[in-house]
């Protein structure tokens, strides 16, 4: 049987194990998952092992250590894992919801009840943590899934979609719910994007070209994630006292992450008040500011800008900073380089608040305010699938009620047409 | 200029123009589309030449005369058009509705707002109505669109289009905010497809093979619409009378359309007495019915039918029919064979009704009515623009709501994330 065959098998089995997951009650979900937290944690043993053997492997590949970071697995993450499927079993079940009704003049009944999507696909790189994650949110809003991580990671991954596939079992769920698939290879992650008869979503997560991958190559539906060229724009009127901590919050707390803030926009009215409070502020965290030639001339400590860097996610202390006129230049600006991902404004102005609220479009927009609090956790979501970018289907932080999908009920007494 | 640079630059309005579409009042977008309306009107003339011309051609290249009824336009159809765009500005504007609201520990406040797709693609084939009734629809929920129509309407179109464009200019509104794409070739099709940059959602309205085309090209995220191979399963304790009359309503009220039905089921224990009044009142109506050997026993004067028949979309005067033993075969045959479109359950039978409603995984279920009332107007919505039957963003008939996204505004005072 060829690699295409599997991939077939695994995307068949899932899609049939999806009409009885959508089914269940939340109760058993709940034991469920229950179960696969629990199954994690007595395979720790041979999870730690296969991990042990993707580290060996990445080491003497030269895998950067803050990759190595990443999928290095011991005993505490481990322990959260499981304490993280654990979170999932506890939160409110999204699916059976109805979500309106209305009766029509002919008397026919309709609801709008909510349901699981059916399988959903998750493409993601070398963080073994995501295995469990993503199948813990797919499977509390009643979908199957479909797993393809990155080859970095595969012997973990395979040894916790083991553990859960066996806890689900011992708590008589179809294990098939969670499909594995070990081929790592782009040939099969291309077949996998045209399964789709199998497949109600793609969900790629990790970097900027894995997504464009997916979303030039994909026939199934995608979600996109993640990409984030987040701005702050500290308008005539901020508090810049509060500004500085903002922008330092948003860059330096992590900068890894797709809601750290990369370009800040500042108002040419402040910009000799402003600029060496940031300069001074970031500076002392490492960041390395690329800023325009009228800002240099306030601080010419700060490295030149090149057209490319308004368009940059560095992921790493780096920063850019443009001047701009007013707050319609700032919109402008921020509309024609963000990613639609998070962007913030520091203003005492009520009305070039409301503006920016308004005028920009994205799928976080913040006041005064962190951009670093677009995440499921700090939505109040009690999990995250990822943040959508795109505004088909679902935008920002992505929770379990993202992974649903609606159906309308009719019911009727003999009504035709007329 | 090439064809390329053309349509780049028609996406490029469109996105520019659609900031500002996303900030118009309700009162000023029901201004500018009965603006609109008018200009349709007093450019009757103009509209009936080109449509003459598309005609002409259709005529001398041999197309059927049920295409040719569907390009042809009249007075009344111009009146209807412009009719129909004066019934989208009464229907409630979506933008703005303030779906949810929610205050964070740390005091953040969180809105989740309605706002525009952006811009929305239309492809579609040869009926200029849709050219007229796509703007309306985008239009008042605050998006510019790009249409695509087929080659054999195109003079009609861009007569259409031309119309429209200077009823918004007369109102004040960019008339970018309708670009219409004058190239009809298929290189012209595959070019639009990739501006993804420009263009936030693609709706193909038309023939399977259209939609199929779109779903294999595009990068843009595509709303699958309209092909549907619609089931009514009769159970055992169905009313007859009804049954038969469901059935006839919904294959021959309009056969060309997606919402009638193609595939019939019948459980076995009713077959002998229903299959002979099954087949009376729809042979009545012309339609040929391709049956499985045990319903043929019953009624041999039914056709064999293949297994090909249990997928097929005939749109047309034929319908397949196939004996079940149960509702669980009946659910299992009709979720294989289905397109996620709409299905009914004819039955006194409440447990079997609900988990008929339960278990069929299509946009819309019905219980003793006919799939016809699979539509915009029908379900209240004033206006439709496709059915949906994939599950992300829109599932069944969509209107003017389901052409919106939303976003997150998030209102702090200084917060920052530990």
């Amino acid at each position: 049987m060829d690699i295409k065959n599997d991939i077939d098998d695994i995307c068949l089995k899932a899609k049939e194990t999806s009409v009885s997951l959508a089914l269940l009650k939340t109760g058993e979900k709940n034991k469920a998952l229950l179960s696969a937290a629990d199954s994690i944690l007595s395979h720790k043993d041979e999870i730690l092992e296969a991990n042990a053997k993707d580290m060996k492997r990445a080491e003497s590949t030269g895998m950067s250590s803050g990759l190595l970071d990443r999928l290095r697995l011991n005993e505490k993450r481990i322990e959260d894992m499981a304490a993280g499927i654990r979170k999932v079993a506890e939160l409110p079940d999204p699916v059976g919801e109805i979500i309106e009704s209305f009766e029509r003049p002919n008397g026919l009944q309709i609801s709008k009840k909510r349901v699981p999507m059916g399988v959903c696909g998750i493409i993601y790189e070398a963080r073994p943590n995501v295995t469990a994650d993503a199948f813990a949110i797919c499977f509390k809003s009643g979908n199957a899934c479909v797993l393809k991580g990155g080859s970095a990671a595969i012997d973990s991954n395979t040894a916790i979609a083991l553990a859960i596939k066996e806890g689900l079992r011992e708590s008589g769920i179809d294990p098939d719910a969670l499909g594995m698939i070990e081929n790592t290879d782009r040939e099969s992650s291309l077949w996998l994007m045209k399964k789709k008869e199998y497949i109600d979503v793609l969900i790629p997560r990790g970097s900027a070209s894995l997504i464009e991958t997916v979303v030039n190559n994909s026939v199934i539906p995608v979600i996109e994630t993640g990409t984030g060229n987040c701005h702050i724009f500290v308008d005539k009127s901020a508090d810049l006292k509060k500004a500085v901590d903002i922008i330092v919050n948003a860059k330096t707390q992590r900068v890894g992450v797709c809601n750290a803030c990369e370009s800040l926009v500042i108002h040419r009215d402040i910009l000799k008040e402003a600029v060496p409070l940031i300069y001074n502020a970031l500076n002392e965290h490492g960041v390395e500011i690329f800023a325009d030639d009228e800002a240099r001339a306030v601080c010419p400590a700060m490295s030149p800008a090149g057209p490319e860097d308004w368009g940059r996610e560095y992921l790493d202390y780096k920063i850019s900073l443009k001047t701009v006129t007013d707050i319609e230049e700032a919109i402008k600006h921020i509309n024609r380089y963000s990613t639609g991902h998070s962007e913030s404004i520091i203003t005492a102005d009520e009305k070039n608040a409301e503006r920016f609220l308004n005028e920009i479009d994205s799928s976080c927009v913040y006041v005064n305010a962190s951009t670093r609090f677009t995440d499921g956790g700090e939505f109040g979501f009690g999990a995250e699938i990822g943040i959508s970018t795109q505004k088909l289907h679902a935008r920002g932080p992505m929770g379990l009620r993202e992974l649903t999908s609606y159906k309308y009920i009719i019911r009727g007494k003999g009504q035709i047409r007329p």
